[in-house]
């Protein structure tokens, strides 16, 4: 049994928070690894700035709670899940640049272009990218080699150009080019959805787990990926920079199609409702264990920054 | 034996480069692989510019003549070999961005960000990095798990912060702050070197050698890295636009410290000679078969584009 289960939602997201910040910290240290030649002194400055900036890790949060649900070793799963934030962090990073959607501020501080140059942002995140990949491939991470090059090969789709980096790349057509529902669906699915999905997917492959509940959280991870961007689509709508501590109401500025500025607030407040009981039906033949990851489902759906 | 042994150098160059551009036209295709969601059309076409572009496809060819050395498996190599040049063009798309070097040419062809805007060069590059990744990892790499986990491995630590990525970042720090000659050795090993000596090791890795033998390999591939840069420094001091297809004496104009500037041509042509001299010696214990690597360290030291 996971210690966490009884843990309010927040206060375990926390805690697990702490933990990665913590792994992320030593990863991205002056410590020079075996292969290395150096490690330059601000390149690392704005990786630094890039990760270690008290985001929720909410995808490290999934990561780690679905690799617990097989009872798989914390440690490993703590590497991986830090790998999986410097993937996100590094999509944060150049989507900030100024070619792409040229934000000053991210989470209150000022994008890692802003704090250094836009030269650095693109290397900080280059070498983030490609960090993840170590973490995750060195033995290290003490799961065997088929599991870790089952991880690379996951992540490496999920963030690619089938997945985050293509997604991101229409998000940028659909600024000259409103695509429709079916567009929307799968540009989101591609942007924010393939990451999340296997964030989740990711506990079952660490613990290696049978395929049919691999693709059991697979499914979770893409329910509550479509709740989170469909609450970040209504945050869009309704919210304030105050709150957000980045630039809102962008899309809906720029004319960017969402689902929600589509069918409305309302229709996607009862999507949310739905998405949520599809994510938790699809945990329930894991029984109490999985309360974390339920509450995780609600707290994407109705999170407010 | 390999059959290409007695074949002169640039044939057997170009016949690599043949195999090696039809895998990438393959893997860059419009056939979506599962857990792919789609294939954005103009991402895909900015890969595909910043990819299949005639180079000469050296790193490649060492990957494939490597693991050649060794008898490994030829499809897997290629596929490595393919993987490898992703990354390589990955570097020279972001290399080329207006933020970093500027360039408007490679090989005489409008560079991505030219051809298409910028923030595509970004993800274009972004998803070729991505993609190597999952290229090696795939269990169509016909390799055990364990050899697809080190390539990962390997390839990352060579291509990131403290290999060609970090390079990059002291290369434009050199531009505000000119490195000694210390400095110099370190960025170049960094910027070139970390990936054609990862290209040499990779064949070694494939073929599953002994320790011994692939550190000799790495070393081989070290030498010929340095030699790589030196003559790219002596090129850049001498050769002009129209032989290089892309914009030339740019170090030199924009102040940047090489170690054939710091020494002069005629010390760089002597070191030259002698790193050649250092790549073919360490080649002796592989006798005959390995004719055509030792070739290619005398191309490298040779070229003139």
């Amino acid at each position: 049994m996971d210690k966490t289960v009884d843990l309010p939602f927040e206060t375990a997201l926390a805690r697990r928070a702490l933990a990665v910040e913590a792994s992320l910290r030593d990863l991205l240290g002056d410590r020079i690894l075996p292969g290395e030649i150096a490690r330059p002194e601000r390149l690392m400055a704005a990786m630094r700035h890039g990760v270690l900036n008290g985001g929720k890790r909410l995808r490290p949060f999934l990561v780690m709670e679905t690799a617990a649900l097989f009872g798989a070793d914390g440690e490993a799963a703590l590497r991986v899940a830090a790998a999986l934030e410097c993937v996100h962090c590094y999509s944060l990073i150049h989507d900030d640049l100024p070619s792409m959607d040229n934000d000053d501020l991210r989470r209150g501080e000022p994008t890692v272009h802003r704090a250094f140059d836009e030269a650095t942002a693109i290397l900080a995140g280059d070498s983030l990218l490609t960090f993840a990949f170590d973490v995750i491939a060195d033995p290290v991470t003490a799961l065997s080699a088929s599991t870790r090059a089952a991880l690379v090969l996951g992540l490496a789709r999920a963030a690619g150009l089938g997945g985050m980096a293509g997604g991101q790349a229409l998000d940028l057509e659909a600024e000259r080019k409103k695509p429709g529902e079916a567009g929307i669906i799968t540009l989101q699915a591609m942007k924010t959805g393939a990451l999340i999905r296997f964030a989740c997917e990711a506990g079952a492959i660490i613990a290696d787990a049978a395929p049919p509940e691999r693709e059991r959280l697979a499914e979770f991870g893409s329910a509550i990926g479509l709740a989170f961007q469909l609450a970040d689509d209504l945050l869009d709508l309704t919210s304030d920079a105050e709150t957000m501590g980045k630039a809102t109401g962008k899309d809906a500025a720029a004319g960017k199609a969402t689902l929600a500025a589509l069918h409305g607030g309302n229709w996607a407040r009862q999507q949310l409702v739905g998405l949520v009981e599809q994510a938790q039906s699809l945990l329930e033949p894991f029984g109490e264990r999985a309360e974390l990851l339920k509450a995780a489902a609600l707290f994407i759906a109705e999170r407010r920054n």
